[in-house]
């Protein structure tokens, strides 16, 4: 096994991605120590009991003494709060990173809590699944999927490229970009989708004339690809929306607007121009197939190997 | 092998749904022969090539001719022509049905050319994948998937209990509906759900500070879970959008409603709202697992078995 990449590394928070974090960092032997705290003590308890890092401790100061790696990994609301109380207890020369999903008001919040001689090096691995909690980890969550890399002004190369090494060990393509532009990005490619996937399942959910139990039961037709990302954790979710809050804007009055052009297709009874609508878009998803994002395996492989 | 339900079963249309429904027939035993036709040549050579059906013909009329059951697999908008051209060939006691993602439209333009002494018994069944054409069909695509069986006035029971006989041969459950529900159940679990992917995957396919390849290398993050039912066939779901308006606008202007109500709440900041909101949701998606429409395998399977 090669050398660990940081000595001890520090996970404030105990959720799907610290967690996945700690199983990963172990299976690729990246670091000499793992410590761990949550807020909540439900969550540190289950931690303990899992074994999911060496050492659960009660405060996030006690987690980050002596860490050469701390990741924030709190919904991006509590980053803040979270950086003020480390702060004092941070090691010379080490390295402060988050998963946040947002990265401006995260940096804004963060950095000026950063000390003089510690690393701020913010970043995002785009992975996750609908479940969350301490159990809900697993070594491979980062497996070909990207890690957003967003240094900062004044970051540290080296701090930085070190991260990078880190993320790549985690199983992770580790790419770079400045925070704004990583904003309008994830706004595109997770806020506003995730943002209309509970709008659908709302709508479903408050209609009178089709019981739940039927929107359940034939959800197969299309539906269910909705609501994945529909039972995301909820506040996670809140602080995404509020924290990127113009972009996501943005981009939803986009959609709107695009919306309302092919509803009065629809009712214009415009079929050429929805066709061409529609085969335009084909193009986007062969891309994401032959980009190794998606398997093109019929049903998703949710038919659980029942495929002939 | 048990006996086959029918005899002789024409498909019309040999894209993916027929062609599922060929191997499933030949999986289970279900007809004595297979004919099937298809309006484009290229499509009747590749299923004469693959051996898709036991004969490939070139009408309509050639393949109903002593057929016991015949299918309509076409566009919801080519079926009242079809049925018209296949009328005069049509066996006596024979039934007729479709598998059209939409029924009021459907059995208005069908019903009226069924002659005397024959059964129509529309059905439709809920699966599919993102591809289409001849080569596209799996025996197992309706496995443990919904068939829904929408009888007309009229509809002879025994006509209609063979059918279904058929589809759960198929391995389909099958579940009776009147039409009007059909279509309003159908736009809110498929008909709206499709056409918000179409228009977010285009959102982001017109946006010009974020590239198409940005969109693609980072769909993991939410977008992906779209963009599959964003690459249906662009001729079935214009049909399916023109022949279901009134239910899809219904439901498209309550999503629309819905999404301004969060939109508002992330401009004001509201998070209470939010998480309420997003916590409901989840519900739903528990319900659609527990009954068994999809997987809760972290990542939908969809990292090819690399799961630790």
């Amino acid at each position: 096994m090669a050398e660990p990449i940081y000595g001890r590394v520090a996970l404030i928070g105990l959720g799907l991605i610290a967690g996945s974090m700690a199983h990963a960092m172990r299976r690729g032997g990246l670091a000499g120590e793992i410590t761990g705290t949550a807020r909540s003590a439900g969550t540190r308890a289950v931690a303990d009991e899992i074994g999911l890092v060496d050492r659960v401790v009660e405060t996030a100061a006690e987690a980050v003494a002596g860490a050469d790696l701390v990741v924030l990994a709190v919904p991006v609301g509590a980053m803040g709060a979270v950086a003020e109380e480390i702060a004092p207890h941070l090691k010379p020369g080490a390295t402060v990173t988050d998963v946040g999903s947002v990265k401006r008001a995260v940096v804004d919040a963060v950095a000026p809590h950063i000390p003089e001689g510690v690393h701020f090096v913010p970043a995002h691995p785009l992975a996750g699944t609908e479940h969350s909690g301490p159990r809900a980890g697993f070594a491979s969550l980062f497996d070909n999927r990207w890690c957003l890399i967003v240094p900062v002004e004044g970051s540290d190369r080296d701090a930085v490229a070190r991260l990078e090494r880190f993320w790549q060990g985690l199983g992770a393509n580790t790419d770079e970009m400045d925070p704004d532009h990583h904003d309008l990005v994830l706004a595109v490619t997770s806020h506003a989708p995730h943002l209309i996937a509970y709008t659908m399942v709302g709508v479903a959910d408050h209609l009178r004339r089709v019981t739940d139990s039927e929107v359940i039961k034939y959800s197969a037709a299309g539906f269910r690809d909705f609501t994945r990302i529909a039972a995301s954790d909820p506040t996670m979710w809140r602080d995404v929306f509020l924290a990127n809050k113009e972009a996501t804007l943005d981009i939803l009055g986009r959609f709107t607007e695009e919306l309302f052009v092919l509803q009065r297709a629809i009712r214009m009874g415009d079929g050429d121009m929805l066709h061409d609508y529609f085969t335009r878009t084909r193009a986007i998803r062969r891309g994401i197939i032959e980009a190794g994002q998606d398997t093109d395996a019929p049903d998703f492989g949710r038919s659980g190997g029942r495929k002939a």
